[in-house]
């Protein structure tokens, strides 16, 4: 087992009462500044209930963060935070809200620069004012951790920053507001928690048997109550359990002492940059082809994996790493989401793009940096 | 899924350079009150290591807090702290040392009344001293949660108590300090853990899915991983699973959504006060005619935790709970631990004076509310 940190201070509040809670989580003398996306939690009356909730804290709202949320959208709502008093944001909504917020936490005390060189160059944050999330999809994790994406339009980048000033103070969980999901936007959300796992868990050994026990529990849970919450979209219990799988995904326990690879989402956020095409879609592409790329390296943990989460009995390492990567894509054709880019995508000039990119940046990817622009090159090739 | 909360900001520091670590964790300006046991970190060379690590801080130290922590012990360090300028509490130890300086952290403050309020009458606790943790036994799962069992010898009482504001500020988790544990107290350690497992996960069922593999993910990992460590001490990857594994059995993860079932410790503590009999020890007397007593209601999640930990394939749902019962006594057994009381002790009065107290209190355990001091009887009598 390596060496390891592990911090987590995000108070869970979670289940069919969870919105009660929600005015007690926040101190009193905030300004509220409720932040949200594109408008479904309108529709669906989730902000009415948040707001309801919220009693008699003053209450400023910021709507219109749409997925793959834009730094330049983003910074509207730092000029508003900034002529706010002492203001508390709360994100309403999925990861991509949720990570705006921690963005905009963090940006809008943030100087003397740009807050971009927050994502650009790593930019320090001193300081992040405070925020809480009341989560409306399971997918990111965003709701229980540190980290968030963030995209620039005007570049076309979509980058990454974690700190520990960002976590949220506060995840309100209310399975029941998955009720009104779209089927389309429950699978990503499957399919980004799946590979989240798989990224802490399909990689070299160093001896974590109880991290992949842990990572094959989340496996498992998704692979069953996944296709459920599909047929049956008001079974409380499987949201449930899809909703704390997702949050169990990234909340960085499965991180603990093993070697993490985050290939298939650095990959992925590449697609989304220049193409806005959804997170998960991406990954599901990606993953894939990228596992068949590293079989050799991964061969033993993907054995592992194959009869861990999907029961099978191979004797043939080899034969069995390349029938689990199999068996991840037919669950998620199962789930209603194709493993290839040409499904979604017609202009394949990402192809070359995105290597380029990674040329330019001089980044390697994979748990042994071994993954160079020409593989990345190779893998979009088999993902199109 | 139950509604649940859950909050845990401890920061784990783990690993073989985690002492390095540890003047950073502690804020300059205070004093460190280092807490410590009988004496084994002196001759183990932890307490030079601790000492050496804190650098530049100033230190008292207060040692002699045996197992089954002494409330009269206890508040001679309370006394210590009240004239301590700035104190924060380090405690180097096992659980009974760490759960001794939480009670410490809480005393300090705590007034016009007596301390032992806290414990009698859950005494409200408006602030405590802060603390922190070296882990030095993996069994109790203290060092990353917010509970603590103090023994009163005047009375021959042991009780429980629980406050957010005593969670350790951090929990330094060095695998390495546990080579030189003697093998009954890493065995005892091994079946605590087990056995708070069992409490969150052999319950009726609510459907958790998530929540039960990942409390199988614990028990797998010490069925592995234990007999490994008692083989051979110095094997660095079984330790660290082990430890870690003690730590997943007791922050409170495995509680959520869950319902739990204390009883196996609440009869074992009555136990340890009136005998001083070593905590594991109790509670692997205790659990099997406990759990033979309640087979009925905890048939279904016995026989799942058959398969699934030993790998039992039996048809018959009762002949697969009890050969899941069975199998756990034998666990306990290949660690070298008994589980008849009638091994460890000679005086049978117990078997009389606990069921007495039980109604004296009023006190009815289990999931159900439904084991009644006549009930404890029985068990007690099998266990012996």
């Amino acid at each position: 087992m390596k060496d390891f940190q592990f911090y987590n201070p995000v108070k869970v509040v979670f289940g069919r009462k969870s919105f009660e809670k929600l005015g007690g989580l926040i101190p009193t003398g905030h300004t509220v500044v409720l932040i949200y996306g594109g408008g479904s939690v309108r529709r669906t009356g989730v902000l009415d209930r948040v707001q309801s909730a919220l009693g008699d804290h003053p209450v400023v709202e910021f709507g219109g963060i749409l997925p793959n949320p834009a730094y330049e959208k983003l910074m509207e709502c730092v000029a508003l935070v900034r002529s706010t008093p002492s203001p508390f944001l709360l994100a309403v909504g999925g990861g991509s809200v949720i990570d705006g917020t921690k963005f905009i936490a963090a940006a809008a005390p943030y100087g003397p620069g740009d807050p971009w060189e927050i994502l650009s160059v790593r930019g320090k944050i001193r300081e992040a004012l405070p925020l809480g999330s009341v989560l409306t999809i399971p997918a990111t994790g965003s709701e229980m951790n540190n980290g968030a994406v963030i995209t620039r339009r005007q570049t076309r980048e979509k980058l990454v920053f974690q700190n520990d000033q960002v976590f949220p103070r506060f995840a309100v969980m209310d399975p029941t507001v998955t009720f009104t999901l779209p089927a389309d936007q429950t699978a990503n959300g499957i399919v980004d928690a799946w590979v989240h796992v798989l990224e802490q868990y399909l990689t070299y050994d160093v001896e974590t048997p109880l991290q992949d026990r842990q990572a094959q529990a989340v496996l498992s849970t998704l692979l069953e109550t996944g296709p459920r919450v599909l047929a049956a979209p008001e079974d409380y219990d499987a949201r449930a359990s899809v909703m704390w799988s997702a949050t169990a995904a990234l909340n960085r326990v499965l991180s603990c002492g093993v070697v993490t690879d985050w290939a298939t989402h650095l990959i992925g956020h590449e697609i989304s940059a220049l193409t806005d095409l959804a997170h998960g879609r991406t990954l599901a592409c990606v993953l894939g082809p990228l596992l068949r790329h590293q079989v050799a390296s991964k061969e033993g943990k993907l054995a592992g994996y194959g009869a861990a989460v999907f029961g099978h009995g191979f004797e043939d390492p080899r034969e069995a790493a390349l029938a689990a990567i199999d068996a991840t894509e037919a669950f998620f054709h199962s789930l209603g989401v194709s493993t290839r880019l040409g499904d979604y995508l017609s202009d394949q000039t990402l192809l070359d793009e995105i290597p380029q990119r990674f040329t330019a940046r001089r980044t390697t990817l994979g748990e042994r940096g071994d993954i160079t622009p020409d593989d990345v090159a190779g893998i979009l090739a088999d993902a199109w």
